[in-house]
């Protein structure tokens, strides 16, 4: 079939994507690699289309107004703002046919990797940090993340769509060309699986949104950082990593396509004013970002879109991957202190 | 009080210790840390033993046998074989007056990190790694662990106990010499509390421990990279991690308080052999091993005893963070065939 599989862990409700397809050797290993950092071309940058797969979409720069094109015929578009491609090596890959659910989750500890998994390039620059981009090139990227996830969220065999960020090799970057990736998947992975699960406990229970209300009671507190009339930024109680934070949307809503343009641009805006503040209280630190959402439409009272940004600072080891408890040598408290007086100076 | 928080997630069963106590400053992150690498006098080395606190256990060379020691009144036993000294940075610490359960656990969200945190220098030799011990020197090790469990598990606070070592800057060591260490904490680890459930359920309904029969399972399966008279290990049908192994005693054990001396040193000879397997295989990767272990007599019959390998040979990005879903470029079973290879060879 050329699909990855995905196992699930004999007893941890854990699934692994496990690249059966486009495995390594593990003598691979051996070697140690950084090759991209060697790489003198940039298959991102501008000029270097031919060396990525076409562009499933690209914002084109057309006069004053901007135009979403499709690579085609092998040709690539070239005066682009943002361009979206297929990732060379997928973890998840589309089906060439129509697969039936059964044929997707085989069985209680097996499933196929089915699904899409893409590149989205954020600018034209290639060390375009969010914390130093222009609004209106931030707000491209919001929108291409929409974009894709409109056109996922209508395949059948999608149940759940990740996009994330990876800024700096020690946070994982194989190519250090501004980019996030996206990845939609055929279940719902298990850290939303259990925030949806918990927050729908919390609505039987008292009928408000669990998320409402965890923003509600940071507002003011110690943990806060940043407010705007849209969005509220506050480090969570039990961060796990240090300096993470979190964006959540002042209004209940679900899952970024209920993001208005108004609240692209002020996404955008407190995006850039987060990331600029934790890139100047660490000195550009290595990053990962990733948004949590559901399509679920059942979920429509009890779940809330957010974003989680973990900074990369410490490593995780025996003690935190074998028992699942983490160490956090900051406090949540002192994280915010410092963003807050970082952005507002 | 003196404590570390640990604090749950809003919604998720996730415990992280906030180090209130020595907590660092988010600024702290802006110079590279690495001081360590510098340090050109190691604390754990023989002569420097007043670099550490005093050993709560030591094994002495007293001619021909082995003595077991404290340092008492601030000296320092100087002949020592292993030596386990309290960690200057505990995670968890001792209570200096005897706490209620709900002293420890405050509420839903938040405990008060009680507990213990040890280092267990592992040989006077600096550069010891297991691969390359002697097995006298491996099983005095091994003895070292059981005799802090056994003390640990007579703790009225104490709910677990974790064993855990790392190797190589890049799995989380802060000093190179060779040494593991040990948590003895409040509450139960998520990951263990996910598998003594669900090894609960299966025991409900077949009698059977779960882990006996992956064990029999697994044997002459594609995944098997060693047996012999007393343990098994193979790669995990779900590995997360590239080249993760796991040991696990043939005997139904649910800790390492059963092993009997025999089975110590069997199971010192079969860390040896697989360690060496790793290191040669991969030249020397850096890696976490973790114990899963019970002192829940209650669990006698479900639970097993084992130890989780995992070598540090990707970066879990912004996908596996934000999602809990892993992805892993070597499948278990091209890395089972890699270590059966080269450990029979």
């Amino acid at each position: 079939m050329g699909f990855n599989e995905v196992r699930k862990d004999y007893l941890l409700e854990r699934w692994v994507v496990i690249a059966t397809e486009r495995g390594r050797r593990p003598t691979d290993f051996a070697k140690k690699e950084r090759e991209q950092a060697k790489t003198s071309v940039c298959p991102m940058c501008p000029g270097n289309e031919h060396m990525t797969p076409p562009a499933v979409l690209a914002y084109l720069k057309s006069g004053r107004s901007i135009k979403k094109a499709k690579d085609k015929n092998g040709s690539r578009h070239k005066n682009w703002l943002i361009r979206c491609v297929p990732n060379l090596y997928p973890a998840f890959a589309p089906p060439k046919e129509k697969l039936t659910q059964k044929q997707i989750m085989k069985n209680d500890n097996l499933a196929v990797a089915v699904g899409h998994h893409e590149v989205l390039i954020e600018s034209p620059n290639h060390d375009e940090h969010p914390a130093n981009a222009r609004i209106p090139q931030l707000t491209h990227v919001i929108n291409g993340y929409i974009d894709r996830l409109r056109e996922f969220s209508a395949k059948p065999y999608v149940r759940y769509i990740s996009i994330f960020r990876n800024h700096g090799i020690e946070a994982g970057t194989s190519l250090s060309h501004a980019h996030s990736q996206i990845i939609a998947m055929p279940f719902t992975p298990q850290i939303v699986e259990q925030e949806l699960n918990a927050s729908k406990r919390f609505w039987k229970q008292k009928k408000k949104c669990v998320f409402c209300e965890i923003m509600k009671n940071e507002l003011d507190g110690p943990r806060m950082i940043l407010e705007n009339s849209r969005f509220v930024v506050f480090a969570p109680y039990a961060s796990v990593n240090p300096i993470e934070f979190w964006i959540i949307p002042k209004k209940h809503q679900t899952t970024l396509l209920d993001l208005s343009p108004t609240e692209v641009k002020a996404f955008a805006e407190t995006l850039k004013t987060c990331l600029g503040g934790l890139k100047r209280v660490v000195n550009d630190p290595p990053y990962n970002y990733g948004f949590h959402l559901t399509m679920n439409k059942d979920a429509r009272d009890y779940y809330h879109w957010h974003l989680e940004v973990y900074p990369k600072l410490a490593v995780w080891a025996g003690f935190e991957k074998s028992t699942g408890v983490y160490i956090n040598t900051v406090t949540p408290e002192n994280a915010a202190e410092s963003l807050r007086k970082t952005i507002s100076s």
